[in-house]
């Protein structure tokens, strides 16, 4: 039997979580790994604060820091979560100081992992981080390891549980978006902070970037990120795609487009065809396209003590029976600066919802800009609303694919006619 | 740069693709992993069969055993495919001769893998078999690798791909089974032998046996599954199924019920709430149920050449980064020879269909009957068939859960009953 010593920084949910899965199943470890893993360290805010784990049992360490410098420790754990400050500090004296790092830590290893990255492998390090995406999902070992040799073409996904939870919401109770999130917040499903980086989709973008480095060797680039959050959905828009066959999802997508990277991230519809389409709750979920594979979908829990902890723990694993780490899948030094697509060269097919008089021309007014433009319309839709005889009522189009160039074109026309009445409201319809 | 050296024995539809994506992705293959693959011997039954790939080009060897005495040969790739035989001889020889081995071949790792198991772990050998559960789906290494600190509750899905497509073109197409059957035949989806062992649930089977052995740490034992394949599946079964909110689909499952193993392999009907009744064509889906994760759900491509190349690919990966080879996920001294589970003590829900005569007191009689028992029924359907007044009516039947052993005797009872004109249609319905 091997002894792997860990150290964990940051005692909230994933960090309790951790401590007891490797109380409660370290005879089942041994015998899956014939490891012993033993806590010599751990090191929190607050040491004072209630938690279900009895921490005195534990070498506590008020700096994280120094628990780099135990001269018997071999895995830090890394579960405070800043986006730099302490966060990056200890995980930067780990891998100077020779410990393999384990992290959840999605917006540091989306902004800064590139020369984390370079000074672990350096060091013939692990620089694990299968919790920072997909709570549950293994995703990152799924990329790196049991699809390797495959070439990606495509990987698209819900990556935030937040927004899905309120979108799923939204759609099965007929809420509001803010109601909806003031039950998320209520529920302490999301904090204020939180909520902003999930409701933006920024938290979202920093995963896909993790995602799109390990799928197409992107260097780890956030700005690379076209980023659209989902406070704009009205309930109204999630009806009618609804009625057309589709659910609004924030979807996540990354390709490279003419030797260019394509990392988009927006509220899109997705048909009901799509096994997208029915992750419900705060569940996560990914799809890859590769030469070999039409498609491999993995659906899971996005986060989450327990969750995330079964993605710390099989960092774990990894670490105490490797000694070859590919922590990107590939060599930091064979990673590519792509430059950043023209989201104006996209091709898509788009759901429009234009608010307009009721009254009789519109509709013949609207379609004659689209032919003018060689835009195909797939459906057109219009709902008068009899509440209120004097209200705009909804006209929902949507085309066929078109570059988006053209469609913002046309969309700065329709917008300028005298009868639209309020901003044209433009979804992507997603492909897949 | 390393050199991996291979050897293929077998050149159907995987073998060829294998060949196929080497000579195509070898410059990424070398960046992803630092290794170059070079096959150096293939085999295959006939050296004449046209074949889309160029075989001159390969050192032919007419019997593939020899190629395991080859001193420069890493690994050997079985894919060959006979339940013993030469298959057997083949990995015997190769790993007995110190070479790696990569086979797809369910059928001899489910009847006699044990042996195979022991020797490569005593020989410290990859014995890597991605390939041979659910096509595609890297679930082997998911299990493995991914959640390998996770206890496992139970794995459930969907592993045979020609059966799906059968239960799937009935639904669609309002087709019976043998009308199907005719047109997967005729479009080659499946041979005459083949058939038969997916059509009576042996293919899955072969499957469930070795997932349960990676999820319990079971032996392998293929005579502890209990079987049932869905050639008695009739139409109107799927039709009324769908009216209460279910799908028919042959779906395995294995957990551990009181110490005792639970391999079962039957059509069940699975609510449209669950991902895995939405699994259509010939797709594959596995589901995980753990100590840590509700659910997690995979989905893909369950055969095919590009699909399982896939999954020989990342095998090879593996090999290509490892050197200490944790075959089944646990050591073969730890496999536990599990007890079979007595199917009559499963507990579960059901559906019932009893054809019987269009009179009155029928219904009552029936349902007293349960209610006799102490079975309680959650939904009944009479159908009245007006095409034929002599024909016999269903009755639809579903019941809350139930230990089968009750069941089994009520229907022994009900079936006695004069008005009651068939054997009675018995599907358990998926719990999750």
């Amino acid at each position: 039997m091997k002894e792997l010593n860990i150290c964990i920084a940051g005692l909230g949910n994933v960090g309790s979580s951790l401590i007891e899965s490797i109380e409660k199943n370290n005879d089942y470890i041994n015998r899956k790994s014939s490891n012993q893993i033993n806590i010599i360290g751990i090191s929190a805010k607050s040491k004072k604060k209630k938690r279900n784990i009895e921490i005195s049992k534990y070498n506590w360490f008020d700096n994280p820091v120094d628990m780099t410098l135990l001269e018997n420790c071999d895995v830090i754990v890394e579960l405070i979560g800043n986006e730099k400050g302490i966060s990056y500090e200890l995980i930067e004296s780990a891998l100077k100081n020779n410990k393999h790092v384990v992290t959840g830590n999605k917006a540091l290893i989306a902004n800064h992992g590139n020369y984390l990255f370079n000074l672990a492998e350096y060091n013939s390090l692990a620089l694990s981080f299968e919790a920072a995406v997909a709570g549950g999902i293994p995703i990152i070992k799924t990329i790196k390891n049991n699809i390797s040799f495959n070439k990606i073409k495509k990987i698209s996904g819900i990556l935030n549980g937040t927004t899905n939870y309120i979108l799923t919401k939204m759609e099965e109770d007929n809420l509001s978006f803010e109601d909806v999130l003031q039950i998320a917040k209520d529920k302490g499903f999301t904090s204020d902070h939180e909520a902003d980086l999930d409701i933006e989709g920024f938290d979202a973008a920093h995963k896909l970037t993790i995602l799109s480095t390990l799928c197409f060797g992107s260097d780890l680039n956030f700005k690379q990120n076209y980023i659209d959050g989902i406070s704009n959905i009205k309930i109204e828009d999630i009806s009618f795609a609804k009625n057309i066959g589709y659910k609004i999802k924030l979807v996540s997508e990354s390709s490279i487009i003419n030797g260019e990277i394509y990392n988009f991230t927006s509220p899109k519809l997705v048909s009901f065809n799509n096994p997208l389409a029915n992750v419900g709750d705060a569940l996560n979920a990914i799809n890859l396209e590769t030469d070999h594979l039409d498609n491999l979908f993995l659906e899971g829990q996005g986060a989450g003590g327990k969750p995330t902890t079964s993605s710390v723990l099989s960092d774990l694993y990894e670490i105490s029976q490797n000694n070859n780490f590919n922590n990107l899948g590939f060599k930091t030094k064979d990673l590519i600066k792509y430059k950043k697509f023209n989201l104006e060269n996209i091709i898509n097919s788009y759901y429009l919802r234009i608010m307009t008089d009721d009254r009789s021309g519109v509709l013949s007014s609207i379609t004659n800009h689209f032919t003018d433009s060689g835009i195909s319309v797939e459906k057109i839709l219009q709902l008068p609303d009899n509440s209120n005889l004097n209200a705009p009522i909804p006209i929902i189009i949507t085309t066929h694919k078109i570059q988006r160039e053209i469609l913002n074109n046309v969309i700065n026309k329709i917008e300028k006619l005298s009868f639209v009445k309020e901003k044209i409201t433009v979804l992507p319809i997603h492909d897949n």
